[in-house]
């Protein structure tokens, strides 16, 4: 006799799914196969200190719920992206330099108090990486490598399906990986960081630098000689303009980006790399020397074997990412 | 009823593990459970050619097994290191620029039918670092990376215990992580990789450099002036003599060394850094700057919740490894 399936366990079960940013927070209702249901996004208003800025976040989980006429119990766990470092087992936001007032604060406990909800707490950059896995750019692949370039780069690593964590919960650091030893001072106070160079304030230091030391440039007109209103924007205008530093600038961008995605296609051999960031709206510009780049400094066979692809769920990425890696990874976060 | 082991089911199992050298061949009988019971070494003799090799070492590892009063239906599997690049999952040779002749050779379909022993075919370096993983000095840990120094810079991943061989089993080549962009010419054909500045055969190149350019060294009487034989011994008694060259050439090698290091603490956040190779036997002279450099190199948590350990099986890691690595894996080897 086969099996008479409830109506219950036939269900579809949801998740929510939260960026939390230092100045908006991103939210997502997905279902547990993947699909966006619904998102809002609200003004993070830290400086107001994490009890309010939690609360916020419940009162918003209970209404999108509401809204999608689902309740409580239709929504499976709540998945947070936030930024490090944290305890990610525990659910703890140990420290967040955006977030005034964050310091051990037991997101997961607090949240799951105000809303009934089993919540876990992750690195969003982690997150960003497992949504382009989980829905987006790198949907079919179960080996994927990826960076988030923004103010700094993050990275993630997925193998066989699985976010990498590693011994203490910090693995995926791959913005820190070393491209030029005794380089750049990076934010987290070694020299020569990926993020030092790749970084979307990267590229606007790199002009910085170049126009400094005597380069001309369209770049100075564009922002009135005040050299520290150039940003990772001015740098690629100049470029669809033909400006020659622009274009100088953004090579080694390219250059440097490439010498840390080639670090981690011989290391890890993964079948897609995913990037995501603002920059990647440049499209060709950005990926064919990117490419070609890469080509040259890695081994041909995992070269062969990657896809470098952009990423596709923009600034939803981090909050379905949350959602997404809650709900398949429930163990880890200590939920059933 | 309690199930009644057969004699069978209880009897330990062997494997044979073989590490395929261009100057020497070391093969080892362990158990099942990691017990090294015995182990021979001998030529290789490559320049017999590919069909004289492998019948040599089949003939030895059938003489193995008697002399250790075994029987062939005693040993579950043999498992062959050998050097790159290959098709591990079929236990094809591909190339072998120390093996003349080895060319598409299939090493486990030929092994096999000379031993009756169903073999398997693993990468050397990762079979150096899975053997410090089963039975050496990172026995206690799950996640663990390793590095192998010699006239290159070998590596390999080991994530909740298992080996990491990526989308097209090529994983692990950590010493092509790029620690100079655009630095020094690597044999690999790119630039600036770990291994052009953490080998063996790189320790001699940065002396021959700073000696060339001016540096005054001991090293120079050494070689009695022919600085191209320079070894990395040569730079090491330099050192214990107090030359100063010679201590700015090993500084500069632990951090390149760290360097490398550090980018996978940051990327995998392992439990523990095995570093294998002839200059391990430094011992502090080595591990002290390395610690430091490392240290400086890469975030605190994952630099302390990893242990950087010398490797303890020298000569035999590459011949356990790849016992264990296809007794313990055998499913990746079409090997049941």
């Amino acid at each position: 006799m086969a099996v008479k399936k409830t109506a219950k366990a036939a269900k579809t079960k949801y998740a929510i799914g939260i960026d939390l940013g230092g100045t908006n927070v991103v939210m997502v209702l997905v279902s547990q196969d993947g699909k966006l249901k619904s998102d809002r996004r609200f003004p993070t208003e830290a400086e107001k200190g994490p009890e309010y800025v939690i609360s916020k976040m419940a009162a918003n989980a209970l209404e999108i719920i509401k809204e999608a006429g689902l309740k409580v119990s239709d929504v499976k766990c709540i998945g947070i992206g936030a930024p490090g470092p944290l305890d990610s087992r525990k659910g703890i936001v140990l420290v967040a330099p955006n977030l005034p007032g964050w310091k051990n604060i037991k997101l997961k406990a607090i949240l799951e108090k105000k809303t009934g909800i089993k919540t876990g707490v992750e690195n969003d950059a982690n997150c960003a990486v497992y949504a382009e896995k989980w829905m987006g750019a790198a949907k079919s692949f179960d080996n994927v490598v990826g960076f988030t370039l923004g103010t700094g780069v993050g990275g993630g690593i997925i193998i066989d399906g699985k976010l990498i964590r590693g011994a203490s919960n910090t693995a995926g650091e791959l913005g820190h990986t070393i491209i030029e030893m005794n380089g750049r001072q990076c934010g987290c106070g070694n020299k020569g960081c990926l993020e030092a160079y790749a970084s979307a304030s990267a590229i606007a230091n790199t002009a910085k630098e170049k126009i400094k030391a005597g380069s001309k440039s369209m770049i100075t007109e564009m922002v009135k000689g005040d050299l520290n209103k150039i940003t990772s924007k001015t740098v690629y205008e100049a470029l669809l303009n033909n400006d020659k530093t622009a274009s100088e600038v953004w090579q080694y961008f390219a250059e440097s980006l490439a010498s840390g995605i080639a670090a981690a296609l011989n290391s890890l051999n993964p079948q897609a790399v995913v990037i995501a960031g603002g920059v990647i709206n440049a499209g060709d510009r950005l990926f064919v020397p990117l490419k070609k780049e890469t080509a040259k400094r890695s081994f041909t066979a995992p070269f062969n074997a990657a896809k470098i692809l952009p990423a596709k769920l923009g600034e939803f990425a981090g909050a379905i990412g949350a959602a997404g890696v809650v709900l398949n990874e429930g163990d880890y976060y200590g939920i059933k």
